[in-house]
This record gives C-alpha cells, sequence and structure tokens, in this order.
C-alpha cells in the first residue's frame, strides 16, 4: 500500500460496510469491524467469502485479517483509517463522528459512506473535523469503482484520494458540498424523466430499462455525458454540438416532466418491475448483475493495459 | 431472415445511414442506398468497409452487396423496407416521405431515423400515412442496439420489430409518441444536471464524467433505471424502495438545477472537455468507444448464451 494504511476500521457493517471491508482485505489490509446489531458478524462473513472470491476474479487475491467487535473503541485501536457506514441519519451520525473523534489519534482520518447527509452538518460536534470526509461509494462498493469524495482539508483529501486509488478505485473530488453530490443526483435527474413516462403511459417500466441498457447506459459505461456529446458532435466535438444543437437541449429540458411518486406512479412501477423481473428473485439479479460488472470491469482493466 | 426482407433502400448517408447499411449489409440484405450529396458514395463506402470488420467481430458476417444511386427512385426499385435518414428539418423530411410515399408499393414499410421530429408532422403529407414508423437509433446504430419505434399500424410496427430483432437490434415501441422518444429525454435530463454542477462549479467536467462511467453508468450497461432502484430496495424490492425512500427522491428532484447554455457554461464545458480528452482526437476517442461497446456487447452475449 502506497499509503502504509495497514490496519482499518470499518464502522457499520451493512451491505456497505461489508463490500467495503472485502474491497480492503483483498488488497492485504487488516479490517476492525464493528457494528452493535446482534448477528452482524455472520452476517459480515458470510458476504465477505462471497465478495472475496468475486474480487479473485478481477485479480485481487491480498489477504487482510477480518476481526469484529461489538465494542466501538476495540475497532478503533491502533488504526490508520476509518470507514463509518452507520443508518443514515443526522442526529446519529453526528454523535458517532464526535464519539470517534474523542477516541482517535488525531492524524487518523475517517471517511464516512453517506449517500444523503452533507459533511457539515454531521462534523458539527467533532473537536477536529478537519480529519473527516465524505467517501461515498456506489452499491456495491468492492465491484463499483466510483468514490465521491468531500473534505476540506486538501492534505486529508490528497491522502485518502491516493488510498482509494491504490485500491483500484476512481475516486472524484467534490470542490464544494453538494445534497447527493454528483451521481446520486445525475441518477436521480434520470430517474425523474423515467418516471414521468410510466406516469405518462409512454412506454412500460420494461422497455424504459431496456432504452437505457441497449442505449445511452451502454455508451455511460464507456464515458460520461459530456465526452458523449463531443462524439456527437462530429468533428467539431462539443463546441460544435453546443452551438448548433445547444437551443434544441434547452428546449428538450424546457419539456422535461415533473411527476410525484403517487400511489398509482407507484403501484404502476412496482407492476412494470415484477414484470420485467421475469420471476428472478432479488438474489438472482443481483448475481446477474454481478457478473456482468466483472467482466465490464475485466474488459476495462485489459483495454487500458493493452493501451500502455 | 425471418422477415424475408431481402433487399433495404438506406435514403441518407451520413453516419447514422452508413451505420445502418452495414448491419444490414452484415446480415446480408443487399442495400441500394442513395444520397443526393457529391461524394457520398466514397465516405459511405469507406464506413462501411470499416464498420463490416467490426461486425465480423460481433459474429455478424453475411455478405449483401452494397449498391449506391444519386438517383432516389433507382434506390427504392425492388425493395422491401426502407431507412430514411435526411438531415432533421421537418419540411424537408415531410416531403421526402410523401415522395417516397408516391414512389412505393403500398406495402413496403418506410422507417424514419429522425431523433427530434414527430412522426404525426413528418407523415402529413403521406397518402399511405400507416406504413411510415419513426425508427430512432442509437449512434452508432450497427453496435447500439437500441432502437425506438414509433407507429399507427399494429401490424407495421410489429414486422418491423421483427426485422430489427433477427438483425440483433432490442427494439423498443412507445405507445404514443413523445419528442425526444425516450432515451435522448432520459439522456437530456441527466446532461441537465451535469450541466448545473458545472454551472456551480461543483466539480470538474471530467471529474462529472468520470462519477458517470465509473458508478452509475456501470450498472445503467446492465439494467436500467427502475431495475436499478428495486435491487436498492434490499430483499423488499422496488416496493419497499418507492416507500420508504420515495419521499427523498422527491425532495432531491426538487433540489435539481435548471441551468441554461449560456457562453460562460459552454466555455467551461469545451475547455473541461478539451482537458479530459488529454490530446485524443474525435477519431480516437471514437475508436477507444467503439472497442469497449463491442467487447460488452460480446460479454452480453456470452453470458445469455450461458444462461441458456
Amino acid at each position: 500500500m502506497e499509503q502504509g494504511f495497514k490496519r482499518v476500521a470499518v464502522v457499520g457493517c451493512g451491505l456497505m460496510g461489508a463490500s467495503w471491508a472485502s474491497l480492503f482485505l483483498a488488497h492485504g489490509i487488516d479490517v476492525q469491524a464493528h457494528d452493535p446489531a446482534s448477528n452482524s458478524e455472520d452476517r459480515l462473513r458470510h458476504f465477505v467469502g462471497h465478495a472475496l472470491a468475486q474480487l479473485r476474479e478481477l485479480g485481487q487475491t491480498g489477504q487482510g485479517q477480518l476481526r469484529f467487535t461489538p465494542d466501538l473503541s476495540q475497532a478503533l485501536e491502533n488504526v490508520d483509517f476509518v470507514q463509518e457506514n452507520a443508518p443514515e441519519k443526522e442526529e446519529l451520525k453526528r454523535q458517532l463522528l464526535a464519539q470517534m473523534d474523542g477516541l482517535l489519534p488525531k492524524p487518523v482520518i475517517v471517511a464516512s459512506s453517506t449517500s444523503a447527509l452533507e459533511r457539515s452538518k454531521i462534523v458539527a460536534d467533532c473537536t477536529h473535523p478537519s480529519r473527516f470526509i465524505i467517501a461515498h461509494p456506489f452499491n456495491p462498493p468492492h465491484l463499483v469503482p466510483l468514490v465521491e469524495i468531500v473534505g476540506e482539508n486538501e492534505e486529508v483529501v490528497s491522502r485518502a484520494r491516493a488510498f482509494y486509488e491504490a485500491l483500484g478505485q476512481k475516486p472524484v473530488v467534490l470542490k464544494r458540498e453538494m445534497p447527493g453530490h454528483i451521481a446520486n443526483r445525475l441518477s436521480s435527474a434520470l430517474y425523474r424523466e423515467a418516471v414521468y413516462l410510466v406516469a405518462e403511459g409512454v412506454a412500460s417500466v420494461a422497455d424504459i430499462d431496456a432504452a437505457v441498457c441497449n442505449g445511452p447506459g451502454l455508451r455511460w459505461a464507456i464515458m460520461g455525458p459530456h465526452m458523449t456529446y463531443h462524439l456527437g458532435g462530429g468533428q467539431g466535438g462539443i463546441e460544435h454540438y453546443l452551438k448548433h444543437l445547444g437551443p434544441s437541449q434547452e428546449r428538450r429540458w424546457a419539456s422535461l416532466g415533473n411527476p410525484t411518486l403517487g400511489p398509482d406512479v407507484q403501484r404502476k412501477i412496482v407492476e412494470g418491475v415484477v414484470e420485467e423481473a421475469e420471476g428472478r428473485s432479488i438474489t438472482d439479479l443481483e448475481q446477474e448483475r454481478d457478473r456482468l460488472l466483472i467482466g465490464i470491469l475485466r474488459l476495462r482493466n485489459q483495454i487500458r493495459d493493452d493501451a500502455g
């Protein structure tokens, strides 16, 4: 490890925490895991066993030691870094972060996986707020490379960024905090229009989903929206695109829907998803997703390696 | 070919038309191509040569005959199906469709690739409007499977759908026409927020793009937004998700931005894309994209085959 983080605490061992723990272990980092819920250890070890097998397929074959403890202060002993994944409740997180602030030596960085809360609010009771960052992963973090970082101290942010990069993740750094960070805002924007098209009866839930994963979604696994429009502008690129098609983008924006998730729309969506799932369980669908995720990640690594 | 379409006219041979022609040829269909612009034939044959090599990598090794003619009526002689890809000008398309309507026997289906125009407007001058559909592809259609179909006659729509499916495409059928169809509306919705985050200085263009293709975009190549939230709801699926997180989606929607593409924002985007491209030309970027697209498509075919 470039950063020399040899022992990391994972606080909160739901899906996010368990997935983070797996990623750290597969890079040879020892993990001290903590969760107050009963049964946490069993669920964690079961998840980690499965995830480590997936990570081996990606060439991540490290063998960190996993220890579990129901005692928070024990979990934090002698760690170099903390990844916090407690429930998304502001009051609870604010107290937990302040508690950890009191227990940890000052140089230890604490990264919160929060997706919905704002950093300034959850660090409000900390004595050393600058060592706290948000490092928001995407589900499941051991297979999805994005980490969205929000912090106030450049050195802390840059050490955290280097740590995640050394794990093969793709961190991006926000210049200022924003509710929902980047990717969940973009997802919500897309979803609002998807719900509108269902509500208006333009197409079935299955066809709207198919339109994404056989169309723009296929390209978004390769490049983001700005670069996509850069290629949509022909040899003139994004400059040509914005000059010639900017006005039609703005007209399209004005025509987008503004639905609400009332009972009728919810029923349409639920029925549509059930139809689309064609009897596959959540577990079946997760396995399919993970198999394709691993395949796409291997492909991207291979093409990157070929390109030198 | 299930549909017995042995000879197809491609009217308009820009990028879209050339890509469609390649797809038809690689399935053993003869193509009669037409474009009034000088140099069209050379550009078309050059594109087709390159695209056919890509399609061979996907196992599409048919060898249709390509004929080019600057004469529209010659191009339409004895064809079973027409794919129209003229410039996106309503007046021009309306006249062209009416002209083709007069030249073609009644059973021949004409599919317009239009992305921005509405079907009801462009068929306004046709005597047999019901044989006209929109079949909107995604760039480049020979590698991106989505085809969005809008029509008024069920039998016409269902024959066209079967035709595209036999080519390995993934058609979806709109229940009613909608400006921008499905996928471009969803893309625009996502892009509006991406532009907002640039305008507000939340992150760089490169980081916003990276957040997509290393996060939600990676999942959108596998499943659409509804199915993604189905898996975001844990074992309770989409019903649980909507019940518990629906209100936070609605709050997020209310917080999304409403930017305009003024000169300052355009400049920020152009500079950001140039930085992100790191010196790679449009052609370099297209080659990278196509290489990954082919890889992802092969992977999906392979996993589908394995699943039986």
